[in-house]
């Protein structure tokens, strides 16, 4: 098993907000904060979705997904910082900031779903919408990406999300190594268990890497059988806002401590970005946004 | 392990033509009789998608469905008939023939996914689409089939699929028992592993029933790993237009041959109709369409 | 996958008797005549354990080996036969024939495990015993077997043995490609069970085969499973004296023509005893005994 | 899922000594001062295999035994003490110091089985053993527990020691609930996976509770895949001399410490003794020795 283990911290999402805890950030100084105190934890990369500055709305605007990204790099150079591809209603809108910026990695979402909230107990609907990933997204995203230099970290939330990237990937255009990320529990997607994480991995190409990320309380169980298989970790308050022991998380990176508890308990280690870039096969932080 | 199996025939689904196998039924007689030697070979349902009879394209306009269906029961009166709820755009389009026949099963989607054609050695998309099934319609198609009578057969795509169905039986208004389908390698949902059919088996409620049907050359594999694993089994010109060596099926009653064949390599016997309606709780079938 | 499967029958076994099915071979003209129907039937390979002509019960007497062994290579010499070494009490007594007769493969088996006889109901002991393979033993059977040519059959009847055979074949001297055999429902061993064979296929080391069997009524399924998941199928009076549907066999062969049909079913074909020889890496039949 | 995870400690074993880890106990006082350190670091119960106190050799010799069980009783009242059925060539050796001390658990083995000592490097043996439990050891050894009213920790070796227990249960002598524990990479049984955790889990029959202890490396994998499941944990010199950074612990407790650290990741917390007496069905700990 790989001694390092790379934690990703994902520090704010497109559905959390201040009034659920009040370390999300929103501002390009608040992203920058969070992530520097990410990156002193231990975590080796972030992943980014901007927000409008007042309002906290998610938005893929291009300059201000450039102010947050600025703003990180800044303060924390040595930093990955990995940007979403799943704002906006367009190809051309969900691309823009990734053509523009060209970050070292960015997310490549592979199946249509449901992604709705739901209450837990009762079943009663909140809110319902749909999240499209069709396959010619899935390629035409995955192919823009490898052409930019940007490495595409896929992004699985159920068994046929990697059903659909084997698929798409016979067409040739995927650069090894291929990074995976197995999203568990959001309302629409596949709840977290064991036995199918472990079932995931053992279908995976060879050369490939995988992270997992989960949602609400899900999300210290899931890293934490990612660090047993031999995977990395996401946390973040895009996923969860609270520690284990279910207080408000202080920030991203206070869960990132906890990460890195977890890893010890396993006789793993965190990598360093450029242990991480190594790793994950990234083209070399200097040639960012060139 | 129950002795009896449940076989089901899915006659023509909505992506099958003649021109790919020309035993598909386009027109009420041609249904009537396919129907009929699917029963006659063991089949205890059929599974119905309404073709218009000249160009043999889905339809669900209900008086094109009420004559398929009128048809297969004068013919075959013990036969269960089990009505697709996937042709039409809206709810109201695809609810109508339900509400009109109220059969004693009906089909029930449970994810948003891409279904699209894709050439599988190449990657290349052939078709690209996307089938709708949110949250809502998962609630309203199943509470209105439960009000009707009509027993859902549950459609899962996806393990996320199950953890909709899931999330949304927590409302209570599911009846027992609970009759669910594993769709598998349909393009857009999960391919078949029998690792992951038999998790999946193990997450299902208790007082729960499953069949299963499988596109293409997995549908032998898929309804033996189901037969093998306690649960029914579903054939078709709608799933896979030939037979295990290959060759074109004459017809789904074909398909239904080898499944009894399967059945009695595994020691399992078909069931008739009136024994289905009792393993699967359907009302009684002199109910029908009052 | 594989379109050819190779079909085993596992003539006698050391457990069952002409009491129990009158089919069961003792003496070498009854065992050649098993074998040639089922090789006739479509076995490619048998599994034998010598029985004294009389009694029937199980012997390691060279002599007696030797005589049901040229029975059955006079009557048809294409056919792979392979003996046991789980007869006799020492390593010299289980080895003897073996060393003896250099057929072209035997079997290894890789576990200390209890071997017994329970009432399936009432959990009452009939009949105790273990079966003795240590570590020792497992690697002197081994090297002999690799030394003469002899292709070993690796039985797994847990998890594991096949842990047992990974440590020990660290030492080198095992030639590929790995022939396994997973062993369901033996009282004292593992019971069959899908998920743990999906399992055990993908923990298997590179350049592996496998074939199953199953016990009693666990025959038929397993050998399916194996089937399903791209391996080979044992069957036999040895493990079970049934057909699927609970009639007495009237010879392995019969069994054989089951395997056949299930085969057919998932679209595969019996191999031929050359086509077996190539898969398994079995050295040419031509070199046996000298 | 339960929120109190049971620590147990298992402080000596048969085959750990002072050369490998000076905090392994030997004498009384050492038994009962590493029984009170590992209580209050967070242990509800200690496994106990008493030693010779000069050589450390093991011994079922009862009044050493009854020395040690003393001690550490009389430093620790609460603490629940279970006592090793494993010790000694027969079932008269063997059982002799339960029949004596009546603690209120007692381990018992499920299978026979290679217990061996290999390099796992080059796969040679360093020392070959077997460990006898037959069918008939089960049986008898599990109805005098039950019949004392000392409850039987079951202890499963390979997936096939889940299903001799679950043969000899329907005796129906077992008293519920029923309490696993899976033992992971001894050389001779299976090696830890967590697909096979998983699986072995959902065969337990209802009213079942399960812990695991994993040799060596994987003894904090081991009980961190087990807390993620829902079930219970053991650490303890007897199963790994070091913590997961690869240092020598300076006794079970200091393991106990990391235990404590991962059931808090996954917002677990340490059951007490009398929590862990309710979860796992003891009798009261006032009626022992009686």
């Amino acid at each position: 098993m790989e001694k390092k283990v790379i934690i990703t911290a994902a520090l704010a999402g497109s559905g959390v907000f201040k009034n659920q805890n009040p370390a999300v950030p929103y501002t390009p100084a608040e992203f920058a904060e969070e992530a520097h105190r990410a990156y002193k934890s231990g975590a080796a990369m972030v992943h980014v979705h901007a927000r409008e500055p007042e309002s906290g709305l998610p938005t893929s605007n291009v300059e201000a997904v450039r102010a947050v990204y600025d703003a990180i790099k800044q303060k924390t150079p040595e930093l990955i910082v990995q940007i979403t591809s799943s704002v906006g209603r367009t190809f051309e809108d969900r691309m823009a900031p990734i053509i523009a910026l060209r970050p070292e990695s960015a997310s490549l979402n592979t199946n249509t779903m449901n992604f709705s909230y739901l209450d837990r107990k009762t079943g009663q609907i909140v809110f319902d919408s749909v999240f499209t990933n069709t396959f010619t997204m899935l390629q035409d995203f995955g192919k823009k990406m490898e052409e930019l230099g940007v490495k595409p970290e896929i992004e699985i939330y159920d068994v046929g999300g990697l059903d659909n990237w084997l698929l798409i990937s016979k067409q040739g255009f995927f650069s090894e190594p291929y990074n995976f990320d197995f999203v568990w529990s959001v309302v629409g997607g596949q709840k977290f268990r064991p036995i199918i994480f472990a079932s995931l991995v053992q279908m995976l190409p060879p050369n490939s890497n995988f992270t997992t990320c989960g949602v609400g309380i899900d999300q210290f169980p899931a890293i934490t059988q990612s660090c047993l298989l031999g995977g990395h970790m996401r946390v973040g308050l895009e996923d969860n806002i609270r520690l284990p022991n279910g207080e408000l998380a202080k920030g991203s990176w206070e869960q990132v401590e906890w990460a890195v508890k977890i890893a010890a308990c396993l006789g793993r280690e965190p990598a360093t970005p450029d242990e991480a870039r190594k790793i994950l096969g990234l083209r070399k932080a200097a040639d960012s946004k060139k």
